[in-house]
């Protein structure tokens, strides 16, 4: 077995190139073994080994920089720079995280975890190089999604003219999470179309002998129609306006034609885009005929039990039953449709449905544009994906006070993905824009109800904001109403304001406390914005103490909110902590920082004895 | 005169074509009349007279809706809709807004403050039309510097491939607030060299006639090099990849031929791009030569007196000095870098100054870069304006630790601007985000001790906010100290941390309360987060209540921060609260909100009363 041996790359260089095959077989067995246990990304993957592999055999790591977009498609590069050993660790608590991380290997130049921020990321290392005189090769590696997040653009046209030695890998797979949307990705589908792929060797080596060291790189771009270079006349119009040496297509299953490029690539000055076409799940049956189940596998046995429903999944119920009433409503998501459980009502609403690809941005203030034109546009995406519209949710919806709804999904700890994905800080960024209005369901009931009131009595933005996992069918508790807490268990120790998911939580905390003679209210917070003073006035006379507990930072949260608006004094906050949280099991997470029903127990406890 | 008359557009109508002239000069003597007494954008509204009054001529607003992009250019709009009578009111408390804000009228259509939004709004609107089967034009109005923001490109796409009917109009003048930057600023260029514009009838007839219904925009585009309709080729090669119909470039000076072109641009089905060209500063002859100092025009003597130096100034200078002995230090900035006190710096260091034009996220992220590539980024930014790289400053440099320095100017209310600019949510914004450190000097000793800290002893990220205005030269406080508070004047009834600019209205509030026989402590708190806990508890014991002060929301804000850190509770915090805060002068905003030294010394008085 090959694998085992390449402890970095420098071994890889070692192998003969007649066993690439061999190897490349190595590596879609170890990525499918393990990620089908673990969870995690596997189909794109699949489609990079090729391409990792011969980045690998040309470049020089960890000297030479390589920067990945998002970082799904790291998991080749981990197996070749000395994680082969730990792989079946990925995504476990203490174990390997699923993205690049700089902390976990020297062979990570930057982190990652959203999408877009490859290139700037890497421009900024390559102008650093040239800074400090030093000598090394900077590459970003992303994938044809990313460029669905107008960060790239803002990247890409610094970069075009910065005549800054840099190299972009575009892997074209026609797919990030989902179906790729929107103009550049029909732009690169006419690329694929219109053109041949250089397939054979000397259409590579006729490429490469007509490009020449790309010193003007502006005067190429404007003489490109005319020239006789035909070959990237529309292919590269919109990468060859921008400033940069445009390479493609070439096949990103072809090692050898692979490392040709890379290593004329390597001499070229200035910004240079490779882009590569490969197939998403490539080798493996399944994960290529259906790539969009394999992107994200997750061990959905342990997440969701049978006859459960998910919060993502009732909400798009929810949605589409509302939806069939009133034709004013439309869905709009970031990529993330099938996340946020739209599927069914991307079919029912086909002209009622806007996937914008990866840019959030633009789907908050499109949504504003649509509010301000009639129409009751719900924004389903995920709490650590709506941070990147922080500024238009301020600004174009908030400002304007614009009726747009929210679907806030993986709010709170997410678990497996990590650092980059945590939802855990929505609460401080939205509640203190003024104008927004935040809910916190825990059942069926209380999302419908949320919902209805989000869409016809709020007047207002509203986020509803829900975690991962199952939602409560219960429906005995009372009616939900704008500004109003629950009362779920009384109490005259400690009163306990839960939010959303720590609902349970605060639950298991009470009945640990009861044995301990401890009497602790509990109160269903679910309207965190307004935020049900009256209640906890009342609750802070009859108790000794008063807590809040949410699945969000103490900073600025909604304990935060409370401390800042109320007169009550006798409050402690309970949430995370002043620190970003790694990847682990959700369930794992909460124990190990506390905030399991028997942490939360044992500080409301520790607190009361301080008094 | 005919200004006077035009109550709606359909007054507009009404004048005769010989007239236009007369009534374009007579609005350029109303700009520059009242912009020069008023402040506000100069240059950039004398290009769009003409450009402004075909759009109205051929348009039916407000049925048709307009949407401006930043809302620089839409004074003339504001003019011809009914708002002439008022225009010398423009940016004064309780007057006119010096951007589109559809609570003052319902022609504008749409608010807007900062860039690359329009498109996204317009996308909106155009498909809430359609989905209700309305029948009115919708129109993105915007100049070449909002292509900067990667927003557009998002929403360039979407629009592409969604074959509503949009019209965008690209008002190109080479500049946004200073000169533009990056490739697409260089694309635009080549395109105005290498193409003659259309100036003549025949020239556009000959254009019109040429572009069919647009229903087949994709097939057009692809086939546009081969095409006859060369014209287009390069041209609207970004443009027409995306999915547009690409018209132009349009003399934007030229009222007839805009006129005709917008006639026909509203028969076609689909999104249109009309690039037109107008001279910044037309018609006026200063601002016609430099029109980077007439972008926005204020009434300096009136903020910064004579022998004072603003918080931009000063830092430029410090760190044009540190810059001096040390090679790592960088500075990046976003179309920001005259505003920011960096000419010098810029001269100074070309190499090392990096503008990235209206670009928030990739700056951020590209000093990420540098960072991690061993250099000292220092990022000057506004504050409203940083709001807009909340991810990348979270995603990008914060879960990194990495050592990036942001010069955080415009912090607190800025005044004349309003809502879209006031600085007041930086400190809730910051607070929350792990390993980012906060300091907010008051004197230029203590903006280049913190300065010289941040790169050199915090290795972490780091903000240093500050407002507009002048910086005090007092240098007879102590030396600043990381998490250390200093203690401005003693006292034993209240004590007010205050942050910042705060510290005046701090000191003129001891004074009014001693007078009523109150003592006040008044403590500098520098040093936002970490904070001084310590001088915090100290006080809290001593004085019968603590007030935090801050020109920034309460919501989430550093008062916030500290009640939830700390285990006081004797506090009462002091900011803005949950609304947006209108334009007028920082003076009068703070006066009427009860946040002068009055102001605030009354509230401390029936805090302490209420007692």
């Amino acid at each position: 077995m090959f694998l085992e041996k390449i402890k970095s790359p420098d071994d890889l260089k070692k192998i003969n190139k007649q066993d690439y095959p061999a190897l490349c077989g190595e590596i879609r067995r170890a990525l499918v073994e393990n990620v089908m246990k673990t969870g995690g990304h596997l189909a794109s993957n699949l489609g990079v080994v090729e391409l990792t592999l011969a980045y690998h055999l040309v470049f020089d790591c960890p000297k030479d920089k390589i920067v990945f977009d998002v970082g799904h498609q790291s998991y080749v590069h981990k197996m070749l720079t000395g994680r082969y050993e730990k792989f079946s660790t990925i995504r476990q608590m203490g174990g390997l995280s699923g993205f690049p991380k700089p902390s976990e290997s020297e062979y990570d130049a930057f982190a990652a975890g959203h999408a877009s921020t490859s290139v700037s990321a890497a421009l900024g290392m390559a102008r650093a190089r040239d800074l400090l005189g030093e000598d090394y090769n900077v590459c970003a590696f992303l994938g044809d999604g990313a460029l669905g997040g107008g960060m790239v653009y803002e990247a890409l046209s610094d970069a075009g003219t910065s005549k800054t030695k840099l190299l972009v890998i575009l892997n074209d797979n026609e797919m990030s999470i989902e179906k790729n949307v929107g103009g550049m990705s029909e732009y690169l589908s006419r690329l694929r179309t219109a053109k041949k792929y250089l397939h054979t060797k000397d259409s590579v080596n006729n490429l490469l002998s007509k490009m020449g060291k790309a010193g003007d790189v502006a005067k190429h771009a404007i003489s490109t129609v005319k020239d006789a270079f035909k070959y990237s006349a529309i292919a590269g119009g919109v990468f060859e306006n921008l400033g940069f040496t445009y390479i493609g297509i070439i096949d990103g299953h072809n090692i050898e034609m692979l490392t040709k490029v890379f290593e004329r690539a390597k001499e070229l000055d200035g910004p240079v885009l490779i882009h590569t076409f490969t197939k998403k799940g490539m080798g493996y049956e399944s994960a290529e005929t259906h790539p969009e189940e394999f992107h994200g596998v997750s061990r959905k046995a342990t997440i969701i039990t049978k006859n459960a429903i998910s919060f993502s999944s009732a909400s798009g119920e929810i949605l589409k039953s509302l939806a069939l009433q009133d034709e004013k409503i439309v869905a709009l998501t970031a990529a993330m449709g099938a996340g946020c459980g739209l599927c069914d009502f991307a079919k029912k609403f086909p002209k009622r449905f806007f996937d914008v690809g990866i840019a959030e941005q633009h789907m908050v203030t499109t949504a504003a544009g649509m509010a301000a034109g009639g129409l009751k546009p719900v924004v389903a995406v995920y709490s650590t994906f709506l941070q990147r519209a922080y500024d238009q949710l301020i600004h174009d919806v908030c400002l304007q006070n614009l009726n747009v709804v929210f679907l806030v999904d993986r709010a709170g700890i997410v678990g497996e993905d990590g650092e980059t994905h945590q939802g855990i800080f929505d609460l401080s960024y939205l509640s203190h824009m003024p104008n927004m209005k935040i809910l916190a369901p825990t059942t069926y009931k209380e999302l419908e109800q949320m919902m209805k009131y989000a869409l016809y009595e709020a007047n207002s933005p509203v986020a509803i904001r829900y975690p991962r996992g199952a939602i409560s069918l219960d429906d005995s508790l009372p009616d939900f109403e704008i500004g109003k807490a629950c009362v779920v268990n009384d109490g005259y120790d400690a009163a306990i304001f839960a939010v959303g998911r720590m609902n349970k939580i605060a639950k298991s905390a009470v009945k640990i406390l009861k044995e301990k003679n401890i009497s602790a209210a509990h109160i269903n917070v679910r309207s965190v914005k307004p935020f049900d003073m009256a209640l906890l006035e009342e609750y802070s006379k009859k108790c000794k103490l008063v807590f809040t507990l949410e699945d969000n930072l103490v900073n600025g949260g909604f304990g935060s909110y409370l401390a800042v608006n109320s007169n009550i004094r006798n409050f402690v906050n309970i949430g995370w902590g002043d620190e970003f949280i790694p990847h682990g099991k959700a369930r794992e997470l909460f124990e190990k920082y506390g905030l399991d029903g028997k942490g939360v127990a044992e500080k409301i406890e520790n607190a009361l004895n301080n008094l």
